[in-house]
Formats: structure tokens, sequence, C-alpha cells
């Protein structure tokens, strides 16, 4: 199979969203956006090595996670999910193209949860390591998305979930291998990672004033982010981190939770106010909401709070370079 | 400098669409669609290596030639192109991130000059060789996207520049390396090609039936994707192929004319009497139309014509695998 047959394999053949006016099969994508939403758009790369090992992650997890890392950023802005795009840069050995297939089954899963299409893409050939790029489009109500810098002195800092269960299921990847594949709820985290979609929408449908990032890379680099953003002081109390049920000695712990990275959960800032109508909206749809911290006025630093003591906390955030 | 702060560095201060609502600096870029245009999009990526080495391009035509096959696809379907989006997978040696700065220059050279903003990318490191993939988006009014697979018996198949300068500039390339960087045609041509853009937007805007593809792949591939997706026959007559004013043996030169690919004019067909209107529309702005064959019911082949004798010719089209 040759590489244009293998992309017109790859090809929907029909797509969810009615919107797509022209999908894979001409020089780009065509499709229509709805009059008074905003258009949402970002793109993620994997690549072998760095991001995964054929240890690590099975062929069509390294597809899922890929898409579900950059649905996240869709959910950090509050954006419903349409469409997405494709590259692949397949190294001339190590690769079949077939093997490919389970990598885009993969992606197609979570589409298809999402009720999304693949309307375009590239496949090219590289020196080495597997390097795919995926491109994410969606769509939120004009001027409701959720800009990481709308955060105020007095909100309540906020998590969609758990925190380091992620980087402890590489942890053990790491060690362990294939020998740990399996239904591990951190196994899980590592290799498909959930996209909080659903917390982001109801944030946006909300019109409240809510500060969000998602939690690619450890929750102490985004609660910086949102802090530089908004230039305010942002306070992590330590207690009040979510239960993960891992464990692990209290330092490897802590580093999982702060600086751990991959959990796409999401943090966010909001007034008291709002974050208890939040919180509500959230119980109703079975959603937990965890308080944990508070913005105040102040230099943009991160800080720790534990048993009433507080130190800053450097962000880090993995550099690539 | 790390990461972040090369990002912050290449970060647009500001942009040319008043439409960008959010750019750099969130989880995802968010930007406001035009009612009554439907919005296109696509992907490319380039490999070092196989796209391109440092004999054969000067760092700011990496960027400024990925972005240009980009608008190429945006030009084929009619676009005004808006956004694009980069990222890059960087090895972890023989490259500096400081190296990346004139590739991202290059790039944001053709995108002021297409008024386009970068609105979001990615960094992360790789094993071996850069790949560097750009999304793009722009738009076009609804329903007048110039579709490959709306080409009819009868129609004219035209051209808008000759063909095969940018395989004879590779060809010069690969042979003798940066001692014949310069401004020679055929080097400009493989180096700096210049999207069809205004050519593009002329067809959309005239609202007339327009079956366009650009030519990345040699005329031969693209005559053959026009054929198949509309169902009829392509025939290419050689004599009325523009002339590109290169010395070669003639087989090579018609190879290069035929399947060489990376040229980025555009090739289309129009019924009899839209094409002299098109002609006539293209010549008050200075924009040569090239007919150099035409369709015919029939099976989806592409023939070439030639002293009034006719062959059949395969498409071909570079295939990565």
């Amino acid at each position: 199979m040759n590489e244009f047959d293998w992309i017109r394999s790859i090809a929907p053949k029909s797509h969810h969203r009615s919107s797509v006016i022209q999908g894979i099969g001409d020089d780009a994508a065509v499709f229509r956006p709805r009059c008074g939403w905003d258009m949402v758009t970002a793109v993620d790369s994997f690549s072998e090595g760095v991001h995964f090992t054929r240890e690590t992650m099975p062929l069509d997890a390294i597809g899922y996670k890929l898409l579900a890392a950059n649905v996240s950023d869709l959910a950090a802005m509050g954006a419903v999910p349409l469409y997405y795009l494709v590259s692949a840069a397949i190294p001339a050995e190590g690769w079949e193209l077939s093997e490919l297939d389970p990598v885009y089954a993969g992606m197609k899963r979570l589409g298809d949860a999402c009720s999304m299409d693949l309307i375009g893409g590239d496949t090219i050939s590289t020196g080495n390591g597997l390097v795919l790029t995926v491109t994410v489009i969606g769509r939120v109500e004009q001027d409701c998305s959720l800009l990481r810098s709308s955060a105020k002195p007095g909100d309540v800092l906020f998590l969609t979930g758990p925190v380091g269960l992620a980087a402890a299921g590489l942890n053990r990847l790491l060690t362990h291998g294939r020998s740990v594949w399996g239904d591990d709820p951190d196994i899980q985290a590592h290799q498909y990672p959930v996209p909080h979609v659903a917390y982001g929408r109801l944030f946006a449908e909300s019109g409240l004033r809510v500060a969000v990032n998602d939690v690619s890379d450890g929750i102490a680099h985004e609660a910086e982010e949102i802090a530089e953003a908004s230039g305010a002081a942002v306070t992590i109390i330590r207690e009040q981190l979510p239960e993960t049920g891992l464990n692990a000695e209290r330092a490897e712990l802590e580093n999982w939770m702060l600086r751990g990275g991959e959990d796409f959960v999401l943090i966010g800032t909001a007034s008291r106010a709002d974050f208890r109508h939040l919180q509500e909206t959230c119980c109703l749809q079975k959603l937990p909401l965890y308080a944990i911290g508070y913005v105040e006025a102040g230099e943009a630093h991160v800080f720790m709070e534990r048993n009433g003591k507080r130190e800053r906390l450097t962000g880090g955030g993995y550099s690539h370079f």
C-alpha cells in the first residue's frame, strides 16, 4: 500500500459534524463556522523517545493521548471540540505504515467520543523516530473563552481532579515497561488521560469570569502561568489537594502532584460566590470540583501553604531544551 | 534562553487581523470567524534530509517555503490566508534553538506579506533531524471553495504559471550545493516559491465553477487528481505548456515539467466561456493564465498530446513510502 492509498484508507467515510463542507481529499479542508461563536485552535506534537516509547505506550494510546492533550487545550478554553488534523513524520526504519493504523484508531476512538472529525493531514518520511503533530479546532460562545489572564485577588483556586497519577504511572512504566500495562489508575492516567471537556463547557456556558489552564506541565507551573498572566499571587494549600490513592514517599508523591504534569485536569480560579455556584452545577452533573487555594494581590508568584506555613514554589515545567 | 523564553521571543507583539481574540500565550488561540464565510484549513510538514538539507536551503527559506506550501493549499481552495500555527520538533544535536530564529523569520516574511498572524505552536525535542509542521487557516465566501471534483467535459485545462523550474533548481542544488544559491529563477523557484493566492481569490470571487489543485506534486499527478475526483479524462497539450527558459535535455526538461512538483502554481479547469472571462480578468491584474489542455468524457485518466498524437500519462506523485 503506498502513501496515497493509505491516506484514502484512514480518511473518514462520513462526518459527525454537518459543518464539514470538504474533508480529506482536496488541497485543504473546508468547514462552516457558526455565527455568534469564536473558533479555538491549538497544536501539539509528540516525538518518540521523548513523549513515548514502545515500552511506555501501546500504539493506540500514542494516538489517543496526543489527541487528548490537544482536546485538553480546547477544554481549558471552554470550547466544544469539532475537528482535528494529523501530520505524521514516519522514520524510514523501525515503523511500518500499517503500524500507524492502531495509532490513528486510538485518535479516532477519542475523536468519536467527542464527535470530532478528522479533516486533514500530511504524512512524510523522516530520519529517525516517529513525530506526530495534531491540530485541533473547536468553538466557544463569543467572548466566553476561559483565559488564564482573568484571575483576580480574592478568587478561589480550584482543580477538576486529582493530580500526580500520570507521573506515578510514567515512573512505573519507565522502570517496568509493558509488564505493568493494564487497568491500574496510574497507568491508565498516563496512557489514556481523559480531557475535561465537560468542565470547560460548563464554565464557558456559565458566562462567569473563570480563569483556566489545563494541567499538562504540573500544577506548580500552570499556577505560575495564571499568576503571571493575571498579575497576582497564587497559593496552593497542600492539605486541600485531592487524594490520589497513591502509595509513595511523601517527597516523591508531592513532586508528582506539583510537577508531574500530563494529568490533563483543569486548574482555574473564580470569585468565591461564583465558585460555590460552579461547584453546585458541577455536582449536579457528578463532576467534583476541588478548592485548593486562593489568589491575592501581590507579585506574580506561586506559594504552597502547608500546616499554615507558606513557602514560594518555583514553577518549573518541562523545558525541552 | 529556555523553551518558554524562546516562545515569548517569537510570539507576535501585535496582529494583522483584528479577528484574533487570543494569540500565543494561552492554552489555545481564539479567533472570530466572519459570518457568511467558510473556514479553510490545511497542514504540511517538512523534514530535514527529505524536504531540505542545509545545502539546498538557507534557514529562512526553510520556514518561508513550508508556509508557502501551506498557503498554496489555501490558494487552491480560493481562500484568503489568515492565521498559521507552527510545531517544531528539534533534534537534540545539530540544531541550536537560536538557529530557528531565521527559520521563523522566513515564515514571518511571507506571513506579513499575506497579512497572516502566527497564533499558536509547539516546540518539542526529537531524536534526529528537524521536523517542522505548519497548520494554516483561511476563509472563503460560502460555497465558493475551488474543489478539484468540479471539472466537467468540455472544460479548458489551465495553469497559472510555468512548471519545472523548482525541480530544475533542486537538481542544481543537489549537485552544487550552496555555490548556486542566489537569484537564478530556478533556485528562487525551489527556495522561495510564491503561492498564487491572487489567482485563487480571483477564481473564488468570480463565483464561477472552477476546479483547482495546486502543483505540489507535478502536473501529471495533479491532473490525475482532478480527473479522478471529477470522473473525466484530462489531456495536457505539450506545445501549450508555458516556456520556462530552462536549458536542458528534452527528456529531463519534460520530466521536471510533468513530475517535478513544488512549483506551487495552480492547475485548474473551467468551461470555455468562463475561461475566456477569467483570462480577461486575470489579464487586467497582469496575471497570465495559460490554456494547456482540455477535459472530456471518459475514464479518469491523464493524457499528453504532442504533435497531435496522444499517449496516456501515469501520474506518479512523490510517495514517501
